[in-house]
């Protein structure tokens, strides 16, 4: 039996030669935060990942959450493990120390958040919505609803959920119906129907937080009509204990494809009167309060596609390991070896091993970016924004095409549910699609990231720059040649994308929307890529130095492996952009 | 909700215009064979399709098969349709006249099991697996067991299975432990446990008749010792009524990720005196025997690829030109419209649709092969030698990427179990593992059928001189210029790869395996986006010639597609077989 163990080492590498860990910690405000500590934290989350939260991952899809009543019971165990996340602090830990949290930087956040979502992505998803809520409620609340709210939901207590998506307004946000109409006591009565509400219903929390999207009387139509409500399961008295229960009710939780550990709930609100809610900044603009959520919570969601992918591979892996099945090809002794020595089970090993590192890599990088644009580096703000939907959009198709892989791995055994591996296929099927479809975050990068920029494309051609003067640099080292000319060419595949793009935006903008899905991929690989051509450059000076920790010698070569299997797609990707949007038009709606 | 409608106007395109559905009907044996008699049973199949087998797919699903003290109960609605089944004749279809069947062409087979495998294919699995057990038979037994047997499997009064797998003999079957004594009659006792038995036990057939790979005492070790063994579920007496219950009984019942309809038996026999069973053909040659089975099952496994896409396809379209959502980018009317208006959709519906369109082309025309080369033409077989692993590994490959594909155009209701989008993801994922996995398939094709071919390259070298000679044709077209370019390219990168593994092939084994599944998935593409270039050409004449039927303005647009976004990627797949094979061998196993 497989079981999680956090890949520490390259977390730490990642976080410290890529991400400027260092740097990250002597930024005003990180004055508490040192490597060391680092280091300490990461070992005592790896501890919590593999003892309490991995155990009970298995349990939550085959016993998911169910409701009875309006009454959820999550799966057995996660209500005992929730406790002690919060009892050590796991749930306080990225938060204002104003409200009780540790603030540490977003970096460490990350590596942390890692290991919850491989050891259990179910349960993951319940501190990762609150976390949104907090971000939310702290960016747009009110101060007395700050400091009624936050103290509890930072500590855990009380769980927080975001309520966007209704029937008929899924990635349409501007079709919202749900109804808030304006007491005299200056709170709101909030009537109307959410879907797909994770974690909107549970039994490990004391008090439910929901943020709420809702329509005044007279708003405007569309998207600057909608306000954001905080809506409390329980109202709260004003000396913070829980008074009389709100007028909201879990109609029903979704039997779904995986996930079944996290209760993804059908919320009624205002069957009766009405649910009590508190506006949160000013009516009519709870759409950009709610992207401030959603920025977080997409980055995060990418973060799902490395851990789900990590832990796969930490599971396949395993099984290679351990299954011993026939003699090797090209071996004269006919020796029956584990299938780790076939070449195709090596292939989609190191397949899932050096994409997930570079999946790891740009999400550490980009919430690096955070801490930096956080402490005002506007070049890291406009690398954040350029990289968040390619975090999101890029790691959870990988997520769900290395899953696929590690799968295969197992063959026929792979297939059965007791094995394991069709579980990690299953959960990672979601990331693709909630905080925005792949296609949502396409569409972000080629128009607000990229082509409708202040200067259009600079924020691209900045990040090129930097690939280009990588591959530039690596070109000179005989060992890093291979990956410097592969890196170059998914370079200037990109950069003819992006100036196709550039070029066609405005007059053609069904055919840049056409390409943007394959764009957004192309993206990704050449910035996985790049780090992971940086990363090998680290490594090959470490080496050179003399230092002989074996770490080095893999990390060279997964970066060998991306360059030659992963960035040689770069220009398949860009041909899609750039010689396929009309066929992309080509057939006729009625004869589809 | 979305029902089946087997796609009769493609399936005839592709039988007539691409197969060669005149000349198969022309060759000897084939007499009864018209192109008149083939569209009405293509109509009635499609009948039986969408309305006796669709329907009960999702009951299947839901509602699996279940095992009681080794006594198998079906899904709803099973047991009859399968009678119904046989008694329509469907099941009889494919067979020798000689024993009750109507002797069609393979190539019409192809086009009916694809509506079968589409409506239901947790269904299918049962005919496909008699199927393979009556080729067997049929071709290796003695006429006595012939006589007894196959009247009543063509009928489908009895189904048939194949019984290769152990837990310790997957993918190598050298290591079967299965045991067998002869007995003094002439007969055999057999004793052990095979795994993942496709409707191993089942209560649709009055018996079961079991084909078993099992090795006797003095056979010579690996796959040279292994034979061939009929074991019926229940004795057949010498008049064909039904005798004694044969020792050999159904365990268990794996529980699946997917196709949870069909019953996927663990099978012991001999749990008490031993299993009688019958030699098919000589002792020992048994693996020879079953690769009849095999191949023929491979075809048909890869022919699940095709039906599972199509049958995603129809469910996503349904639902794309259903729900409403949102403004479509660049029409400034702001009008909300089905998502079908939206560019991603569209291109993810055109996705799944071309690249289905591709792998039913070359299923068929795979098809036409075996017919010709069961009328002796030897370059039919070397054509159909060499395209079986591809058919089987690379349209599997693509049904699993197309289900999702086609679940991604739901958003999150795709997640949702009661939206059925997910069961095709599930049933799908089986299809690269069962019956030779990927990797199988692709040493298959690197090896035996290129590198160990006769004239080594000699097979793969002819289809190519006839892809460049298609692409030279239709180069003159302007319409069709574009696809004749991309067409071109991938040729040559399909050249140079197999230049690289038949230079390689001796010397550097490992690494020619390293890439064999990237080659695999390089020899579809081409090969597909070939018979899409040539369906074209067809398109492109017949409208010229004035035909304005609108089937052939959409060939043009999915071919395009084709060319556009599927053939580019073969020179990322060449680059993986030629630069990459080191890569894959760069890590140690202890860095794993």
């Amino acid at each position: 039996m497989s079981t999680y163990t956090a890949p520490l080492r390259d977390m730490q590498f990642v976080l410290k030669d890529i991400a400027g860990l260092d740097e990250i910690c002597a930024l005003p405000g990180n004055e508490e935060c040192s490597v060391d500590l680092v280091e300490s934290i990461l070992e005592e989350a790896a501890k919590f990942a593999s003892g309490v939260l991995d155990p009970i991952n298995r349990n939550g899809d085959q016993q998911g959450a169910v409701v009875k009543d309006g009454v959820v019971t999550t799966s057995p165990g996660f209500k005992d493990a929730y406790q002690l996340f919060c009892e050590t602090g796991w749930n306080a830990m990225p938060f204002s120390p104003e409200f009780g949290g540790q603030g540490l930087p977003a970096v460490v956040t990350m590596a942390v958040n890692e290991m919850w979502k491989s050891a259990n992505m179910a349960f993951a998803l319940c501190p990762m919505l609150t976390s949104g809520a907090v971000e939310a409620i702290n960016h747009h609340a009110s101060d007395e609803l700050k400091q009624k709210y936050l103290p509890k939901m930072v500590e855990g207590v009380w769980t927080g959920t975001m309520n966007l998506t209704e029937p008929n307004a899924g990635s349409d946000l501007a079709a919202i119906s749900t109804k808030a109409r304006k007491l005299d006591d200056g709170t709101y009565l909030v009537t109307g129907t959410k879907i797909f509400i994770t974690w909107g219903e549970n039994d490990v929390a004391e008090n439910i937080i929901h943020l709420v999207l809702a329509r005044l009387p007279d708003a405007p139509p569309g998207l600057k009509g909608i306000s954001l409500f905080l809506v409390p399961k329980f109202l709260v008295n004003d000396d913070g204990s829980l008074g009389a229960r709100n007028d909201l009710i879990c109609a029903s939780l979704e039997h779904k494809l995986g996930i079944h550990g996290s209760p993804t709930a059908v919320m009624s609100y205002g069957d009766q009167e009405g649910a009590v809610g508190y506006l949160i900044g000013e009516e009519n603009k709870g759409i950009g309060y709610m992207f401030t959520m959603m920025n977080h919570a997409r980055v995060n969601v990418g973060l799902e596609g490395v851990g789900i992918a990590e832990r796969a591979y930490q599971h396949a892996l395993w099984y290679a390991k351990e299954r011993i099945q026939g003699a090797i090809v090209g071996d004269k002794s006919g020796e029956k070896k584990p299938i780790l020595h076939h070449p195709d089970v090596r292939r989609l090993l190191m397949d899932v091993k050096s994409r997930t590192e570079a999946m790891r890599t740009l999400a550490y990088y980009a919430a690096a970016q955070i801490d930096k644009a956080h402490a005002g580096d506007a070049a890291a703000q406009a690398r954040i924004d350029l990289l968040t939907p390619v975090v999101k959009g890029w790691s959870t198709e990988q997520g769900v095409e290395l899953s696929s892989n590690a799968l295969q791995v197992f063959g026929g055994v792979g297939f059965i549910e007791e094995t394991g591996a069709a579980q990690y296929y299953r959960d990672s099927r979601i990331t693709t699609i909630y905080e925005g479809t792949t296609a949502i975050q396409a569409n972000d990068l080629v128009g607000r990231k990229l082509a409708r920029e202040k200067v259009p494309g600079a924020g691209m051609k900045a990040m090129l720059a930097e690939i280009n003067a990588t591959a530039d640099e690596l070109a000179g080292n005989a060992g890093l040649a291979n990956i410097a000319a592969n890196l170059k060419n998914g370079a200037a595949a990109l950069t003819a994308a992006a100036d196709w793009i550039l070029a066609n935006y405005n007059d053609k903008p069904q055919a840049v929307h056409a390409g943007s899905v394959p764009f957004l991929k192309l993206t990704g690989i050449v910035a996985g890529g790049w780090l992971m051509a940086k990363s090998a450059g680290v490594a090959a000076a470490r080496i050179a130095a003399g230092d002989s920790d074996p770490f080095y010698r893999a990390k060279l070569a997964t970066a060998e492996y991306f360059a030659t299997h992963q960035l040689p797609f770069a220009a398949a990707y860009a041909a899609e952009v750039m010689g396929g949007a009309e066929a992309v038009f080509g057939l006729a709606e009625d004869l589809f």
